[in-house]
């Protein structure tokens, strides 16, 4: 069962070095959140103070409901999330607009009861369904959607639309329009950026190297933010954030149709999911280093709440974020109070940083967002994936030109159902194998890839897979063919090692088998028969009515069957 | 590969005596097949010719074509193919309109194109993904469903719709509508069939009840149309079958409309499937019984040739028939050249048939079909699938209920959807089992089930499914759990006999379940891993990296790292 609060735990033993070291990986948290959250925002078309929102409460009740001890994610706005969102809405309003804001809020708020509900259900399996060639083949194509996404605020033209095919025809009209001063602006940005983030290499210590690189996106924002206030960029027609409300959300949820919701549905499960995936991940890295276990089920009941709480302060969909929890993890954090030391900080950053916002570039929130995501384009993986399983790997590059097509959800989509029929291809298409005793062991392999002993008598096959229905007449007809090719032999022993279950299907088919052997004059044998399978067919009649002997191993099978053959197997060489 | 013209060979050694058993064979055959020719017309909304069209190219065709010597199905309409006709023209025309013939036309091509491709292809391995437990479903759902169908026409009501919701409501409002005459008409066909049926029970000798059994539905239609020629029916206002065009079908095609083609693909698609389903199933329990083997890729090719021929002469899908076959068995039918003595029978019969089936009441045919197929309702398969597997029972009532409620195709869609997902559903929860050496054996298994020998510093624990994304974290758990309550373990082995495939997923759990237990100072080790899976590990870096060792046979590792506790199991008892 899952603690309701697992943070009462954390606070009756807390203590001040523990809270020092809380205090300062919730300040290295804020620097990285505060430009993400705010970037995030502009990528799920959201206004800015959208993205700081959901870095408020969020992280208290995701501190006070979920998180493990001494397993703290860092909640708030994810890049992956904040696309999914925009395409999600993009259908529905137009960005920018209040009843896309309305839009998002019943979004959020629709994926916070679904992860609250799987919590509650127990339904965190339902994630596993996510193999890793397809998740890495979905963030690849997501991480370039929302690079794509970026480059109307990089070349300042306005372009509609999220995947490829949407995309790049606007981009390609738009390209003499490209608004010079924009594009300046953005070139400085990303040179600045790629400057910073790569310190090391102009022999800067490596320690404050990793440590400017790590607030790149701050530091070009402040900067930003100070030139602004001497020079506006809207003077020289430069998108801004602009006027942002200072102040702090109210708690209130707008009036959500109920069709609204329902058209909502399918993408907040999606987000969800991925955002659960993300999460979990996470904390399992953080909690293996530690030796701890986490409960999946606490971890969707705290980001459903975050989600709700989220929805309820207006803002976006929220999961644990790797570069941010990465950070809380190397600062040495020590509690999940680190997410509530936080929020008290971005709490702060909302009342005092509001009315300089108003002046900062699009564009250089575009750039910042460009830098962070290029890195989640994963070839390595995928290389490793390709090497290991064409077929898998050609599930990862389906998912990811999926994405880049059709969008993320129609890409995790077919991704998943490919992976699955890649499954149930394989398995509707099992390996089998005659097998024969290894020289001085009472272990039975393929007779063509080990020296093996054979009777001439006894047929032994191994069937490397469940029978269920799609490969039941895979064996009837491989038995058909041995039979054909053995006419000396007079038992089948069907060793079932690798049968982890039989179906009904099967089961008829077995039955016919043993019928259609009988009028060749062959009985019918099983070995090895498993346990939870066994207990199945004594469910039914087959055990009394094929003939045959069940026994324990093909070992046993043999020295019953054809003593004088498996006595020469027990001879030490 | 299979051959183009099977036929030549059985020419080249056919005798006299293997004539007269064909032409008898073919004799039976259309006394059978006449009326069910007629009746499955009706059945499928079509004019009564339309069944007898049917009834003769196709057979010449698959004789040439698909049959295997000395198994030789019996060719041309069925009543589930026809229902699934019915259901799929229904909503495109008005039974009975020209509309509705054309569809028809353009129905039966789209199966023969489809089955064609699927031999040449060789697809024939999708029929597989009907499990017994759907096809059963699905089969006695149908029969319901055209048992209620022909009630209309033993009421004389008219009332449209297949399924249930759309004909039930009907039904009911009509009822004070009854046309009496064709209600007594109707009761004295069904009367007269449960008699002739039942003769047996009437002291009449066995063989002879027997014969009669078989030919009641064309006795009944015998004595409607004689008696019809008094009295014509239609003086009464009872429905007949009416005016028939005499003479043969024109080989022709009508103009077939692309869109029409689209809009009916899914429902060829299935009735192929179905059809392929029955026909191969017959197939191979005739040449089981006579030890031969069949090629499902020339039966595909026949069917699919039967099809197109059908469709060129203006009939309707066909498939092989169950109990037509069966009459062909018993009457020790020599070759499929009784196909075309069939076709011969049936050519003279549609000449010499056609003026007289003006008077023949509708009613009579809805009497014959109503007996035919109230025996399809397979209540014993059910009460089977439901004792053995209470999951795939109630995969087989919801397909049973999701053709009476939405109809056939929905039906089966339902059903091999939930097959699919259980499989998965099982799957991605796999049974493992800690084992230990079986006393007196090198045999290792459950230790809860088994008297076993264990070593305390290796555990030794057995996964009893193919390692995949679903269920590589349920692997990752069980280790932590395990290892967390085996304080003294130094070496896990994962004994793989059960697994027989590793994904991609599963792979990076398994690097990471081995980095993790390296922290707790265990090793992970592998046991018995299948060839194929060998492989594939051996073109990651998986098997350099994990540090432990490969084991041909689990008995082998426990030798090998705790040869104390092994030798202890060699002892004999």
């Amino acid at each position: 069962m899952f603690s309701k609060w697992p943070l009462l735990k954390t606070l009756r033993e807390y203590d001040r070095s523990q809270a020092g070291r809380d205090v300062l990986a919730a300040c290295l948290i804020c620097l990285l959140l505060v430009p993400q959250a705010l970037a995030y925002a502009q990528l799920a078309g959201l206004p800015a103070v959208a993205g700081m929102y959901a870095s408020i409460l969020p992280l208290v009740v995701y501190a006070l409901i979920g998180a493990s001890p001494g397993v703290a994610l860092s909640y708030g706005p994810v890049a992956v999330l904040a696309l999914m969102t925009a395409a999600a809405l993009t259908p529905i309003a137009a960005a920018g607009s209040a009843a896309y804001s309305v839009a998002a809020v019943g979004l959020t708020l629709l994926v916070g009861a679904f992860l609250l509900l799987m919590g509650v259900l127990r339904l965190g399996f339902i994630a596993n369904f996510l193999s890793h060639p397809v998740i890495s083949g979905f963030v690849s194509g997501a991480a370039v959607l929302i690079a794509v996404s970026q480059l109307r605020y990089l070349l300042g033209v306005s372009v509609d639309g999220l995947t490829l095919p949407q995309v790049l025809p606007g981009l390609y009209a738009q390209l003499a329009s490209i608004h010079r001063p924009t594009l300046l602006l953005a070139a400085l940005s990303l040179l600045l950026l790629v400057l910073l983030r790569n310190l090391s290499l102009l022999s800067v210590p490596a320690a404050w190297a990793s440590r400017v690189k790590q607030l790149s996106a701050l530091l070009l924002m402040l900067l930003a933010m100070a030139v602004g206030a001497f020079l506006p960029p809207e003077g020289y027609g430069v998108k801004v954030v602009g006027q942002v409300p200072a102040g702090l959300p109210t708690l209130s949820l707008p009036t959500l149709p109920l069709g609204l919701l329902r058209e909502l549905l399918p993408a907040a499960v999606l987000i969800a999911l991925v955002g659960f995936i993300e999460s979990i991940s996470i904390a399992q890295s953080m909690a293996m280093r530690k030796r701890q276990s986490i409960s999946p089920d606490q971890e969707l009941l705290g980001q459903g709440a975050a989600n709700v709480a989220s929805a309820l302060s207006g803002g976006m969909p929220v999961a644990a974020s790797f570069s941010r929890s990465a950070v809380a993890r190397q600062s040495n954090m020590a509690t999940p109070l680190v997410g509530i030391f936080a929020a008290g900080l971005m709490l702060a950053a909302v009342l005092g940083l509001a009315p300089m916002l108003r002046h900062l570039p699009q564009a250089v929130l575009a750039a910042s967002i460009l830098v962070a995501v290029i890195g989640l384009v994963d070839v390595p993986t995928l290389r490793h994936t390709w090497r290991y399983s064409r077929a898998e790997g050609g599930a990862q590059l389906a998912t990811f030109f999926g994405v880049l097509l059709e969008g993320v959800e129609a890409g995790i989509m077919l991704g998943v159902c490919l992976s699955l029929l890649l499954f149930l291809w394989r398995t509707s298409r099992p390996h089998m194998a005659v097998v024969g005793q290894v020289l001085g062991s009472q272990h039975f392999r393929n007779i063509q890839r080990y020296d093996t002993l054979q009777s001439t008598s006894v047929l032994s096959l191994r069937v490397d897979e469940s029978l269920y229905f799609p490969n039941a007449r895979y064996l009837e007809a491989r038995i058909g063919e041995l039979i054909a090719a053995s006419p000396d032999v007079r038992h089948l022993v069907l060793m079932c090692s690798g049968v982890n279950q039989i179906d009904a299907s099967a089961l008829d088919t077995l039955e016919a088998i043993a019928e259609q052997l009988h009028g060749a004059e062959v009985q019918l044998h099983l070995s090895e028969v498993k346990g939870p399978v066994m207990d199945r067919l004594q469910r039914s009649d087959f055990l009394q009515r094929f003939g045959g002997q069940v026994f324990l191993s093909q070992y046993q099978a043999l020295c019953t069957l054809d003593p004088q053959c498996a006595v020469r197997g027990l001879t030490p060489e």
